[in-house]
């Protein structure tokens, strides 16, 4: 039995690809995915994302099963058709395809999936948050894992935000392959909204009806803006309806909320608000 | 009209000792407290924080007014009794003395007041926020930012964290200068609930108690558990009574919420039941 060759060299063309494909825009005109870390790539294969290549340490046969990581990299390891994908690098390259200490062992690059509007099938009642022109990563992957304890049904993106950008899907603890989302422009959300009678609030720092103060039921969507601007003049009106405003009411001195945590009292509230309407 | 002196020389005395006050110990054995930014330096001052000295780079006379610090910084240049404790020091210096961009012109040393448990004066039906063994300054300070905006009463820190941490200091906006605050240990917490007939509940994920579905009116106090490893058995009970669970319910795959994000959802959550019961 011969030794596993493992990748050492930085001048490879493989490495060279993957340093290259840390940059947003490169990875976007390759139309990849990188996901670093073993719990991370389990999700995204779990989610169905379409594998191209793994890149990771050799395995230790010796590895505590209490380490966190543990449970996961056997779950990849086990998925078949992973192992002719399979390249094993040295820890050293580990670490300059990888994204700082996320890698945790491993890299995997996958197929980016397209998230359009007209994919998204939803039950007949949901609720979906929308971000509009969300720049941060960070802030976009926390919305998600705050959104998918919600039970939020999905999340739209409007003019910007990624939630497949690396730093996203570590902010966001797998969030962003459990819950439903797309993109689109904010005409096709409207006329998207208005085809299927779907009512759209809009949070708004000016507005006086609080959240708690509004009714949550039937099909409908709520519209944050980014932590910078807000909504400003933008989600004005949608398919011919004037849109309701709600705020978060604020007591203190500070004068904003965090965005993730003002969307994660939005989705709190509705959801709770929603099932006790049920009930 | 003698130029005013600027400090530039890194081997300065004072220089060194702000250096070495970046570091946790080096600060608590000096007593001291220090905040980077003119926005902070103001809000510490409206506090009534002790200022001992104030380091900023050379006053532009031409700056625009549109600057997000102007305001701040007018604010502190005005208030008398600054000028003799001021310094004026080089970009090169500031960047040596201040954390990164936080910075932003100033650093100021003040003398850390005391937080003791006895010196808080509250009203009579307060709302408190208890943080137990809450480690990261970042979420200690994106909780005073969330508690500010809720009208929360007071934090407590049990068994470790410092809102006066120069990282908490800015991710909290200025929340750890207006909330109420004290630290001490869980038995001294224990005993100065009793005494005030202070409801204390807590946060765990495997209560069955949904947040929506206990009432929060009348003096009361949630506890929560950090990040890491929750409250587990600690907290319990409290001046021998049994301390009621209350949880977050969640819905979806992510086996957790974000510290702050909980805290915030706790907060506001109690402080619009609390309202909705008076009104």
């Amino acid at each position: 039995m011969t030794a596993p060759t493992i990748l050492q060299s930085p001048s490879n063309p493989t490495v060279k690809h993957l340093v290259r494909m840390r940059d947003n825009r490169a990875r976007r005109k390759a139309g990849c995915v990188i996901v670093d870390g073993w719990r991370e790539t389990a999700q995204a294969l779990a989610a169905g994302l379409q594998l191209r290549s793994i890149y990771h340490t050799p395995l230790d046969p010796n590895e505590s099963t209490d380490s966190s990581d543990y449970p996961w990299k056997t779950n990849v390891v086990a998925i078949s058709g992973i192992a002719q994908k399979t390249t094993l690098v040295s820890e050293a390259i580990l670490q300059r395809i990888g994204y700082g200490q996320s890698a945790r062992g491993v890299v995997a690059e996958f197929d980016r999936p397209e998230k359009r509007l007209d994919q998204l099938s939803l039950d007949k009642d949901p609720f979906i948050l929308v971000l509009d022109q969300m720049e941060k990563p960070g802030n976009v992957g926390a919305i998600f894992r705050s959104a998918d304890a919600a039970g939020v049904s999905a999340v739209l993106l409007c003019g910007g935000g990624d939630p497949l950008h690396p730093n996203a899907i570590r902010s966001s603890s797998g969030g962003v392959f459990h819950v439903p989302w797309a993109t689109g422009t904010m005409a096709e959300m409207s006329d998207w909204f208005g085809a299927r009678s779907i009512r759209v609030l809009a949070s708004r720092v000016e507005s006086s009806t609080a959240i708690w103060e509004t009714h949550w039921n039937g099909p409908t969507a709520i519209v944050m803006g980014n932590e910078a601007d807000g909504l400003q003049d933008r989600w004005q009106n949608v398919a011919g309806q004037a849109v309701q405003g709600v705020c978060i009411p604020m007591a203190g001195q500070v004068d904003s909320l965090n965005v993730s945590v003002a969307a994660a009292l939005l989705a709190f509230t509705a959801m709770a608000a929603r099932k006790s309407h049920q009930a």
